[in-house]
């Protein structure tokens, strides 16, 4: 039999009526929330986690990449695990991240309080730096922490200020990330029997179908690209139309656009994971600034220079990286067949979780369960620091078995002032969470 | 037999000694030319042609938009014209709209230096603000002249100043032309039996087949649209792919060009005079900052605002209306199939000249000829002073007899530094111009 836990959307409210006010860009919610990746709203939330914690009989630790470890003793060496980032985007909201933080505080107390028989250590890590569109980094916390941060990352800027000097504002030792130091070390690996996160959805599928929560399969990775593309700035009037007199950035930019379209539709209906965005044509502020000849579009004009973002996602390594070849070949052939010139950039590129440990997923499910709330299998089609932990070496040479979970946010909206989980939604996934975590500390 | 007018390439460069001072932006051709409308470049390279036309015996007169007409004394009183523009816009060359003001100089002071008979008067005219893309004013001096300039334009702005305050310090009369006063009056219009303007192709065309000079068969009018496009910023892992899930404004657009694209080629299979430009996508730099919603695009989310330009050209007004209603529709059509609203903006829309006057093509033609010089029919793709003088009806219900001839410039390229035609070819186009010109002030 589960031994249940369950959370009232009253603690969950308790919590949030703190956490709403750190790093909020106004009077309320609505206004959005900044909490950039190592900022003095960063550490203040992981502050008030950690007061809470500490009430509740916790030990904290910081590591020299400034992530939080909150740590409750049990019988053996082994670590049974939860938490989340609570760094948030420019004008994001305050449940990307923070809910995972929220519900791993507030499950393990619901554990602690419940006088059940606890076998292994319980720990609740608050990541630094999850956030991208800071400093451009992904994962930056959770990757310092293994070691994994590339030197490169630490002069990228946010708002004036490095990476590497916001690192150091919070206490951080930037030598030790700059030097690939591993704070989490071989042993602290091996001990960890079970990593557990919960996230909201940032999709529609749970909302959708009317599911309370998502226990996760797989974690996509994403590749990034710019494509810039150089044509001829022509007399829009003069120039003939056609390939044999024009090249046309623009055009060729559509026309590669619908070829990835369709290549992409062909993928999918042979059952591949692939989701594809152009998510930036011509609007990058920086980009723009360096690059002035972009403006030397005009309406009278044959377009001579331009850009593109492509992004593509996968939950399998080899997919994504199939694909991606045969993308960029796409993009090079209906480029060049405008007699537009074109380089493709590669921004950044990273590794799916292909399998989330099946146990954990059993677990999970089984406590959803027992405890009367709907569950369904779903793909996470964001990336997640789990990632990055799920990817880790054990001395036996597995990786450290990891689970997520997922709650419903309201129509899909995230990094958003919109994004919003009600207080009754988080409390279904931290009673899981809770029920789950019990059951796997006691395994 | 045609009485032969001859202008040597020496003759062109004297000219051109001077004017290559006036407005250019650095020491040398190379860095570019700015006289904006209504400057006080525009006005000193005015001056200049003025000081050497009355150097050679003409009356002067300045009308109240600022426009200049050079005058010489024939026997009768109908007028026989050429001219051009002087302005360029920023950062363009000292060949579009120079070189006809130029030739046209240099034409009429070898015809009364030939000291051959001339019946008729003899005129040189200068218009002012030809160019657009200072005031986004197409035409504005010989739109002023006619009293056809909107009043709405007065108040468009270039490097912070209004047309109304531009022409101001130019010693134009703003009020009259705000309330619409013609100051080129019906007798002046019917006494003009023949308007030939020289200027620079813009195209390829004459430089591929080696042909010296143009014969303008008609003129293409443009109908100019700014497309506005909102759909939803989702997150690009979370959201899958599909028109049922995604709002996507990028891919939206790549449809869009697409489906304008097809609709041309098909529209040239049958036939018809088109050209079609999608010249700006997202690199507007005034409407971004009117529209900061546009640097909410990233890499990692799904477009949700977006814009290009349309340009539609035709000689056909007929082709031009129905191939822009349909545009209209198809723009409509597959932005909605995307989920995606659109705004159509019509920013511009103006007639095409679809003939040009018989007998003066004929006289020019013959003129080439007579000299040796190579000609060719063309379509002129841009737009020209010309078309506005030639839709002006004279007291008989007619329109003013107009005629053009383009000389070749290199690679077809105008509106940037790289403009260039040769004196030599300057010379050839300036001596059929005399040529016919005088043939002309005689018939």
């Amino acid at each position: 039999m589960t031994k249940i836990i369950r959370i009232s959307a009253a603690e969950v409210e308790e919590v949030y009526c703190v956490l709403d006010k750190i790093g909020c860009l106004g009077e309320s919610r609505a206004s959005g929330y900044l909490r950039a990746a190592y900022s003095d709203e960063e550490t203040a939330a992981m502050k008030f986690i950690e007061h809470l914690a500490l009430e509740c009989g916790a030990k904290s630790r910081w590591d020299k990449a400034g992530n939080l470890a909150l740590e409750w003793a049990g019988e053996t060496n082994k670590f049974v695990e939860t938490g989340s980032h609570i760094d948030t985007v420019p004008r994001g909201g305050n449940f990307d991240g923070a809910v995972g933080v929220v519900t791993g505080l507030l499950a393990i107390r619901a554990i602690r309080k419940s006088a059940a028989k606890i076998k292994h250590n319980l720990r609740l890590r608050i990541w630094r730096a999850e956030e991208s569109s800071t400093f451009n980094v992904l994962y930056g916390g959770s990757k310092a922490a293994f070691g994994l941060l590339d030197e490169a990352y630490l002069a990228f800027t946010f708002q004036g200020r490095t990476l590497a000097e916001a690192m150091k504002s919070q206490g951080a030792d930037v030598e030790a990330v700059r030097a690939g130091m591993r704070m989490i070390n071989q042993t602290e690996i091996d001990d960890i029997i079970a990593h557990v996160e919960l996230h909201i959805e940032q999709g529609r599928l749970l909302e959708a179908s009317g599911t309370d929560v998502g226990i996760v399969t797989s974690i996509r990775a994403s590749k990034r690209y710019r494509i810039v593309l150089t044509g001829d700035f022509d007399h829009s009037g003069g120039t003939p139309m056609g390939k044999a007199h024009r090249k046309d950035v623009n055009l060729a930019m559509a026309y590669i656009q619908v070829a990835l379209d369709t290549y992409c539709n062909t993928c999918l209906s042979a059952g591949q994971d692939i989701v594809q965005t152009v998510g930036v044509i011509n609007s990058s502020e920086d980009f723009n600034k360096k690059n002035p000849l972009i403006f030397s579009n005009a309406i009278p004009v044959i377009s001579g220079f331009g850009y593109f973002s492509l992004e593509i996602r996968s939950n399998r390594l080899q997919t994504l990286n199939e694909y991606s070849q045969a993308a960029e070949k796409i993009i090079d052939q209906v480029a060049r067949s405008y007699g537009v010139g074109v380089e493709i950039q590669l921004l950044t590129s990273g590794k799916p979780l292909e399998h989330m440990e099946a146990n954990i997923q059993e677990v999970m499910e089984k406590s959803a369960a027992a405890l009367a709330i709907s569950s369904m299998k779903i793909a996470s089609g964001a990336g997640h620091d789990t990632a990055v932990v799920g990817i880790q070496k054990t001395s036996s040479g597995n990786t450290i078995p990891v689970g997520m979970l997922f709650i419903p946010c309201k129509d899909g909206k995230s990094h958003c002032p919109e994004e919003y989980a009600s207080y009754e939604a988080i409390a279904k996934g931290a009673s899981v969470l809770g029920t789950g975590l019990l059951a796997l500390a006691n395994s």
